[in-house]
């Protein structure tokens, strides 16, 4: 603990035979997932918390992870200390440690690969392809502002609350939600409507929503934005999740159900119409 | 098993509590860690094989692997089935599977990087910081056939076996040597002066070798290349060990012996003279 090892010795882990080890992979390249002047500390929160996201996504909980960075001229001390320390926080306030990496060259633009693993009793964890007939859809937090401090850094947009939105991108709230009754989890990364879509199709699924019952975050809510934009923009980190309708889970908005039918998403307005959505999501090429 | 899941869903793992968790991660980088226009079956090859490489040089089986790729554009269906087909032999040939990885597009080159997981019986791994006064250095094949490769395929070379070379530099001849009576070990990615140094380094100890006991393959023995070259180009992936001198490890030749002292490398020729090694090996920038 409290280090950030990036020698590629391999490292000796000891998993409790009471638990499964979850693990995942979250790649992001300068340029495409962060713009390139992002500063250090913005990038390792960003990086280490999609990958935590991730971790929660299964309802384990974070163990450790490996870090590869490629660079593409040696970074400046500066600059490593600043990564470095973001990192360091990262760790303390989520309760896991760097168990190695590797570092690189590279003749393009910066490159962070995480490998995260999670500790999950047995038994406990989910995926995305439990949704039940009758599930309700569940989010655990407020869409679309990761996509709106996206617009600002690209200066398409400007709002009263830049530095609000700036941080949801770099830094999104994220939170474990636990309950034996969830199904099946994602979390948000490309979009509420695509990875629900995941959701969908992974369970094979029907599911739908109520734009009414979206949660938008009261500095969204003050901006008239396409609500479709911030429906299929990525990058939030929510956890979206599929649970019984006989109980309560904490922490969480219901905004639809899952019904038998073809794996499709439905989004519907107040009085009941279906709202086409045409863009479902971020693509990765 | 059989399959190449390159999807971001975390998987779930069952760690046997017998055994710990042996971790690591190797990331290559097009036109850094191989040429541009290598073939998709030997970059498939060489990132695989580069990772197992660091599950056997600690004394461990190799288990599953994460991997992660990131495309300048879209790769054509033939591009990704020769690479996913050579991932699969690798899979069948070494015994692990895929447990998942990201796909992700880059504005610069391929980047390929892979955390592997091993599984080792609780105590039997070693890391490289065990070297004891007394134990000799045992290497587990030839060194420099990598690096001849390497040559030939930057058209620095040309020799009646540049097959046979170029195969060495992508696919490397990895095996596993195992024995209660090893100490340390490292396998020889930055050449063989540099990552004994790594040992010397991490166990404290001067590590002595003898220019007349280290193994050449017969292809190389036949051209007359300066030694200083063949000992400090890297990709060899060849254990380098250390280990008791009162046993026999088979398929290992001892080059040299660990004596308390500074943590250097001596390199001494046939007449007992120091030969200087001023190029210790391969660096990231």
């Amino acid at each position: 603990m409290g280090k950030v090892e990036l020698n590629n010795d391999a490292a000796i882990l000891d998993i409790p035979e009471t638990h499964n080890l979850i693990i995942s992979t979250d790649t992001l390249n300068a340029g495409t997932h962060f713009i390139p002047n992002a500063s250090p500390a913005n990038i390792a929160h960003k990086a280490l918390r999609t990958n935590i996201s991730d971790i929660y996504a299964m309802g384990a909980k974070p163990y450790a992870y490996q870090l590869s960075l490629a660079f593409p001229e040696r970074p400046t001390d500066q600059w490593f200390t600043e990564f470095t320390t973001a990192l360091l926080k990262g760790q303390t306030q989520y309760s896991l440690f760097c168990s190695g990496g590797d570092t690189t060259s590279i003749n393009g633009p910066l490159s962070i690969s995480i490998t995260i693993m999670g500790l999950a009793e047995k038994g406990t964890s989910y995926t995305r392809s439990g949704a039940q007939n009758g599930d309700n859809i569940l989010l655990s937090g407020p869409v679309g502002d990761a996509y709106i401090g996206l617009q600002i850094l690209q200066k398409k947009l400007t709002t009263k609350d830049d530095d609000y939105f700036i941080n949801q991108y770099y830094k999104p709230e994220i939170t474990p939600i636990t309950s034996t009754h969830i199904n099946a989890a994602i979390d948000i990364s490309d979009g509420l409507i695509a990875d629900l879509g995941h959701i969908a199709t992974a369970s094979n699924i029907q599911a739908k929503i109520q734009l009414k019952n979206i949660p938008l975050s009261p500095q969204a809510q003050k901006l008239n934005l396409p609500i479709e934009s911030l429906l299929t923009g990525g990058d939030d980190y929510k956890l979206l999740l599929a649970a019984s309708p006989n109980h309560t889970i904490e922490g969480t908005t219901i905004i639809g159900q899952f019904k038998t039918g073809t794996p499709t998403v439905q989004l519907h307005d107040k009085t009941g119409q279906i709202i086409p959505t045409k863009q479902t999501g971020w693509s990765h090429f």
